[in-house]
C-alpha cells in the first residue's frame, strides 16, 4: 500500500478471485466455467474486417448487443444495461442504487463480491442467514423496505427460490430495488425476466460467463425499466462509456442469437450434473440440491481443505471456501464426462487415505 | 432517471464521447483513431484456439500483458497495472487517490472526463486556468500540496509542457500525486516514464487507443511504483478482477511488441499533421502547435459550430465543444492523406458561403 491511498479504503478486503493456475495442465472445476467452447457463430464474426475496424471506437450505445439481448427476451432496447462482466453491471447497481451511505439486504451465505461492492460505495451490508439447510428464508425479505440483493440460483449452495416466492419479495418492498443475480439461470431455473412487466423496482442480471461459454470474453447484463436503465447508463457515462469492446459487442450478439447450440451444451451439463450427483453420493458425499453448474457438497470422511488441497496435487482444482458455515463444503463445477469421471476416481483414491 | 438513484448523483453530468454515427459513411475526424488498421500480428493471435478458450475466464492479473508493456519500457510487472480503456485506469486512480472529499487540481481546459470523475467519486476539483495562449503555467502547479492530473500533451489544445517542467510539478508535491495523461505521447512528445525511477508520486497514463491504433479494444494502463499499482489492484480487486477480456490481453500484448509497425504508423500521423497545419494556414485557419494526432484550429471567417455543422453535413465529422474559451474551435483528428485533403477542400468550398 502506498502512502497516497484514501484512508477509507483501509479496511476494504478484496474479492478474491478462484485460482487460476498455470503451472501445470489442471481438470479446473474450480469457477463454474462451460466446459464447451462458445458457438461456433463466435468465431465466424472475429474476422480480419472486425479485427481491422478496432482502429476505431467500439459502439457506447453497444446498439447491436442490446438489441440481440432484448430479442432474446421480448423486450426492447431501453430495457438492457450490458457491462464488462456481471460484476461491472452489479457493481454500477450497488453504486447507483446503495451508495455512499444507502442499504443493501442479502443472505450472509451468497456470492461473496457483494459484501465488497458495498464497502467499496460505502453502501451498509444487512446480511440475513441461511437456514439450517442453507435455503433462504423468504420472509426475511418480505416488506423489509431495504434494497435487496438475491442470487438465484444461490452460489454456492446451488439452491433456488421459486419465482412466486421472488415476486412476494418484489411486490412486498415497492420503494426499493430488488436484484436478481440469476448468474446461474440457464442450468434448469426458471428466470424471473416475466416480472420486469409488472415491477419498475426489480433488476434481473445474466451474464455470458457461464451458461453461454464466454467467460473470458467478459459480458453481463442487466434487464429493468427503462428508468433504471437510464440510471446506470448515467453512471456507465460518469465512468467508462466504451465499456465493452468491439469483439465483445460482435461476439455477444452472435453467441444469444446461437440459442439452439447453448441450449444443446446446457442440456448436457444438466444431465451430467444429476449423473455425477448419484457418482458423489455412491462415494461418501452428501450434495445440496444444486440447479446450477456446479455441486455444493461435503464428503463423510475428507474433511473439505484437505480435500481440496489432495486434488490440486493430482491436478484438479475445485473451490474450497475457508468460511463460517461452509467450511465442510467443497464447491465442485459441473465440468464434461470425462472431467467428472476423473474427479470421481481422484476423489475414491483421496477416500482411501482417511 | 427512477427514483430509487441515489440523491448524490443527481447534479452529475456525464461525459460525452464523440459523436458515432452509422447513418451514412462519415470520414471520422472527430474522435482521435488512428487511420492505420492494427498491427497484422493482432490479427495473427485472435486466432481459433483463442476463442475457443472464452469459455474458461481472462487472467485477473494480467501476466503477458503486463509483461509486454513493462519490458517494452524497461520496467517490471509490478509497475504496471492495466484497465478497460485508458478511462478506467484514471477512474481507479481518482476514486483511490482523491474519492470520497479528497481533492484533485487540473487545467480548466483539458481532458472533460477529468471533472466527471470528481463528482462520480466525491472528489474536491480544482480548476487552474490555462494562460491565454492556451498553455498551462506550470508555476500554477508548482508546490501546491494537491493531488494533480495534466494531459501532456494537453486535449484538446495539443500543447506539451517538457519532462523537466513535468519533474518539478512531481518533485514539489511529494506528498501528493501526479498524473500525467500521456494518451498522445507518441505523436512527437517525449514520455516522462524516465522520471518513474526518481518519484514515487508519479503516474504515468497511456492507451492503446490512439498511436496502436486499437481504440475498439479498450486498453490503457498505469506505471508507477510498486506501491501504488498495489493500491490501483486493491481497488482493481473490490470492483472487476477480470477488467480485460482474453482478447485483450491476447492482441494488446502482440501490439505492443510490435513497436516497428506502430512507430512507422506515428511518423507518417506526424508528418501528415505538419502538412495539414500548412494547408490549413493557406485556407483561413489559425492553428495551435499541437503536438498529438489531432489539430486545434479556429477559421477566420468561418464560425466554429457552423463549420462542425456543415462539415457533417458533407460526411466529415469533426469535434466542436460549446464551452467556455474555446467555442471559436474545432478539433481535427490528424487522418490519412486522403482524408486530409477532403476535408481542406470541402472547408474551402463552405468558406465561400462566408
Amino acid at each position: 500500500m502506498s502512502r497516497f491511498l484514501r484512508e477509507c479504503y483501509d479496511s476494504l478486503v478484496p474479492y478474491t478471485p478462484g485460482e487460476q493456475l498455470n503451472d501445470k495442465k489442471y481438470i479446473k472445476l474450480n469457477t463454474n466455467e462451460s466446459p464447451y467452447p462458445p458457438s461456433p457463430k463466435v468465431k465466424e464474426v472475429l474476422s480480419g474486417e472486425v479485427i481491422d475496424n478496432l482502429k476505431l471506437y467500439s459502439d457506447p450505445e453497444l446498439k447491436a448487443l442490446k438489441d440481440a439481448i432484448a430479442e432474446h427476451f421480448g423486450l426492447k432496447r431501453e430495457n438492457v444495461f450490458c457491462g464488462n462482466g456481471s460484476d461491472d453491471v452489479i457493481a454500477f447497481s450497488i453504486m447507483a442504487f446503495c451508495g455512499n451511505g444507502g442499504e443493501l439486504c442479502c443472505p450472509d451465505i451468497t456470492y461473496s463480491f457483494y459484501p465488497v461492492y458495498c464497502d467499496l460505495f460505502k453502501a451498509n451490508l444487512i446480511q440475513k442467514p441461511l437456514k439450517d439447510d442453507f435455503t433462504i428464508d423468504v420472509n426475511d425479505y418480505i416488506g423489509i423496505n431495504k434494497n435487496i440483493i438475491i442470487a438465484n440460483p444461490n452460489a454456492p449452495t446451488g439452491l433456488v427460490l421459486t419465482v412466486d416466492e421472488i415476486e412476494k419479495i418484489v411486490a412486498s418492498n415497492p420503494d426499493n430495488i430488488v436484484i436478481i443475480d440469476e448468474a446461474y439461470v440457464d442450468f434448469c431455473t426458471e428466470t424471473c425476466v416475466g416480472l420486469l412487466k409488472k415491477y419498475k423496482n426489480l433488476i434481473v442480471t445474466q451474464t455470458f460467463s457461464k451458461s453461454r461459454s464466454l467467460a473470458g470474453l467478459r459480458l453481463g447484463f442487466a434487464l429493468a425499466s427503462e428508468e433504471i436503465i437510464e440510471d446506470l447508463e448515467k453512471i456507465k457515462y460518469s465512468f467508462n462509456p466504451y465499456n465493452i469492446n468491439t469483439l465483445g459487442v460482435t461476439a455477444g450478439a452472435a453467441a444469444i442469437a446461437d440459442d439452439d447450440y447453448y441450449r444443446e451444451c446446457n442440456r448436457k451439463t444438466v444431465a451430467i450434473r444429476e449423473k455425477t450427483k448419484l457418482m458423489l453420493k455412491d462415494c461418501g458425499f452428501e450434495c445440496l440440491d444444486s440447479q446450477s453448474n456446479f455441486i455444493f457438497a461435503k464428503h463423510n470422511k475428507i474433511p473439505a481443505e484437505q480435500l481440496y488441497l489432495k486434488l490440486k496435487e493430482k491436478g484438479i482444482l475445485i473451490r474450497y471456501f475457508n468460511k463460517p458455515r461452509i467450511s465442510e463444503y467443497v464447491r465442485i463445477t459441473v465440468g464434461d464426462d470425462w472431467q467428472m469421471e476423473e474427479f470421481v476416481s481422484a476423489v475414491s483414491l483421496i477416500a482411501k487415505e482417511f
